[in-house]
């Protein structure tokens, strides 16, 4: 049996705002910072090490888990960054605040934005400087890999090669992996372990800066998952991210 | 022409209380925090930028290095750890203050405790909790190559295999590196840089937290080196380091 962990970045200045972030690359807030702490001290405490580490090339997770691996006293294991972790790209929505959004087109448009399978929000311009077609670390992709918009079909799609080519592997390995990404790489990636259809994914909601375990079967396939310490503050957490889009 | 950038990292817990730290992992203090976080000004400011970074797996070096790399927007670069860039071990007197054992024993036996090319300080016990030989992030080296005391020449001698086989070639590859390091594993590699012989590298102290470039030629030998930023403060630094050791 494999043990994975999944821990959604804590709060960022853009959550506080409740502005849709996407690609954009905005720093964790003060309780940020606390809730990444204090995931390291739960997995600690609850005696989980790891032997490396994985996120995305955004800030909020790579200060996620670089507070989460000093806590752990793990600062130095490897850490491996991939775009393919990246939050949902939100295409022209990037920077607009939620429940503006809301307000002007109504809490059922937003929510087809937010939650829709297959429906992607407006797409930015090319040269918007909202975007990361200039962006260095971006340089190495081929154009059309750094998205205009996404859906979360569009985030399933590009996350899970990078299961399946990459985190599988080294889980079957035997290496213990922990994973610090954003709501909907996390989703993508729930949504694909515990098999949920295109219409259930609406309803999950992956809270800040809590550590979600999976415990895997040796083909991989999810055995149970919960979410470590209260459960009940988790279940609010999520709750309050489904709240978010609303005027 | 290449460029290179060392970094020593900036003032932690055991500087600011004068003892002897080794392989001790203690953390930055928050004037050890400033000092990282106003050389990733400085380097961003001056126009330098990075494909890779390199450091040890002791917590100061690693997190000096993560406020570097935040500070010029590159906290998703690649970050490779190595236990060859390590501060020199300190054997018996890691955790002794320098002070007291310059009381204790006369100022020019901590000198050449702390100075001397080939006489290490006493060796810890094997089993000495203060030791290293427990700890899971050495689990894959041999024994012998976890010291129990080291003089500078034993630093030298775990450094350099590791500009040899890793850094220079990354160098020579054309990728432009950052490496946060320790005083001794800093001036293990700026005496075999600026061959620097064994009597004279004892005068050569290295400040907290202050870029320090060197220009290479092709066959990386030095062209220049120099402090960024203020130079007189980077002396002034560099003299305060050498005062340390003295009742």
């Amino acid at each position: 049996m494999y043990k994975l962990v999944l821990i959604r970045h804590g709060e960022s200045t853009w959550n506080l705002e409740n502005r849709f972030t996407g690609w954009t690359d905005v720093d964790l807030t003060p309780t940020g910072v606390e809730q990444a702490k204090q995931a390291g001290r739960l997995l600690k405490e609850a005696g989980y090490d790891f032997d490396v580490a994985y996120t995305s090339v955004l800030k909020r997770a790579i200060w996620t888990l670089w507070h989460v691996l000093d806590q752990m006293d793990r600062t130095w294991l490897p850490v491996v960054n991939s775009w393919r972790l990246n939050e949902r790209h939100y295409g022209a929505l990037q920077g607009l605040n939620k429940a503006d959004m809301a307000r002007q087109y109504g809490d059922e448009q937003v929510l087809v934005w937010r939650r829709s399978y297959d429906t992607p929000p407006p797409a930015l311009e090319a040269s918007d400087p909202r975007g990361q077609r200039g962006d260095v670390r971006y340089a190495k992709l081929r154009p059309e890999e750094i998205p205009l918009t996404e859906c979360l079909k569009d985030t399933v799609a590009r996350v899970l090669p990078y299961w399946n080519e990459t985190l599988a592997p080294a889980i079957r390995s035997g290496q213990r992996l922990v994973i610090a990404a954003h709501g909907n790489s996390i989703r993508a990636l729930v949504k694909y372990l515990d098999n949920i259809s295109d219409s259930d994914i609406v309803g999950v909601n992956i809270p800040n800066g809590i550590p979600l375990v999976y415990e895997l079967d040796a083909d991989l396939k999810p055995l149970k998952s919960y979410y470590l310490g209260d459960a009940e503050a988790a279940a609010k957490a999520a709750a309050a991210v489904a709240q978010q889009g609303k005027a």
